[in-house]
């Protein structure tokens, strides 16, 4: 059993390393958030500080951006005013057209801005992660005001999905706060048909800030199969 | 001018006065925010005190809140799992479909939240705030988050909008920040031909929270007129 763990940590952190040689002098570059953004994260750490490679790089949450500056990696002082050269991220589902599930981690909000100003998005995930449709394992992770949530959360069972709200964890009562103060809804659901109606759905609602669906925003994935590195693109 | 003045809040004061006669015993209501508003706050906490009528009541910000404590009105414990009978709010415009801008005081989100669970949404207003087109004198004021609101802005440079950071005051460079901690980019805009694309394609958009196109929620507004009361309905 721990040598089964020990080869899929591998096989993520070789997808990570992966992930790290496709960036260049001179890049800008997003960093991802959650266990398989932190292999890429230090692997270009030991880029920068043992290749010299010069870059200068935007965190999707401040537990990257603290990882980053403890291992070398050089940090914008502000938004950037161009898009990104490189963003590389983790995903919690991915489909076959790269279209994702993210924000488990709580962090989808600034992850999808951050995609959003990346001419190239990569995916690192191990293959536990692929899956013929969205929806199939994961629920859709719904950023919500904390105003209201009750009538936002009744919305969307009138939509046919089950929303439920994210606690601290199984034993707390307490629910999760995002890092702007929000709400996390998990709206599970069937497999999706079309995700980016449902996309665009969840994102009209009143209440709704983002969700967890990134439609038509990653360019690459590289997974991580038990025994071997594969590419996915589009 | 001062008599000019006087006979103004006068007669916002007797368009308050008609909506708070609209208010029933029994009745869940929400209070909107404003100077319009709070004279109909003021109305409807002497019907409660004097005349003992019976509401239970939602605010739209914490000053309406304050001020409808203050003076006797009953505020509900929580979030109510039922649609409110009626709200009375202000708007900044007010097109004639009833489509309305909101949002110049800064609580359009939960206004708007607000608004939506209500079966019967009453606005007050001065003549002032009618337009033939909304956008003609006011910008669209849009809650975005604050991370990336500069790449949020430049979005809505390319819709042909001309997006304004809100400052704190005139001769402040401090932004204005609203009670979820967002910003607000105030989008000036020719007269909009249809409101329901642009408010759809504003909500779309990642990193905006909501906006203040308030379309198909308004039934009725009551205008103040220099020498009457005007009854809009739809």
């Amino acid at each position: 059993m721990n040598e089964e763990i020990n080869s899929k940590e591998e096989l993520k952190r070789r997808a990570a390393c992966e992930a790290a040689s496709l960036v260049e002098d001179g890049m800008k570059v997003g960093l991802g958030t959650g266990s398989t953004a932190n292999y890429f994260i230090e692997r270009l750490g030991r880029r920068v500080t043992e290749e010299g490679l010069k870059i200068e790089a935007i965190a999707t949450s401040s537990r990257s951006e603290e990882l980053a500056r403890k291992i070398g990696i050089p940090i914008m002082s502000s938004f950037p005013t161009v898009d990104l050269d490189i963003t590389v991220d983790g995903a919690d589902e991915i489909d076959p057209k790269l279209n994702l599930i993210k924000g488990l981690g709580g962090a989808l909000l600034i992850e999808k801005i951050i995609a959003k100003i990346s001419r190239f998005e990569v995916i690192i995930a191990d293959e536990g992660k692929l899956v013929k449709r969205l929806g199939e394992k994961s629920p859709i992770p719904v950023e919500v005001i904390q105003f209201g949530w009750e009538g936002t959360l009744a919305q969307f069972s009138d939509m046919g999905l089950e929303p439920k709200l994210r606690l601290l964890d199984d034993n707390s009562s307490e629910p999760f706060q995002t890092n702007q103060g929000n709400l996390i809804l998990d709206c599970f659901t069937k497999p999706l048909e079309d995700p980016e109606i449902v996309a665009r759905e969840i994102k009209s609602i009143t209440g709704v800030v983002d969700h967890g669906l990134f439609i038509n925003l990653a360019q690459k994935a590289i997974i991580a199969y038990p025994d071997r590195i594969g590419i996915l693109e589009i």
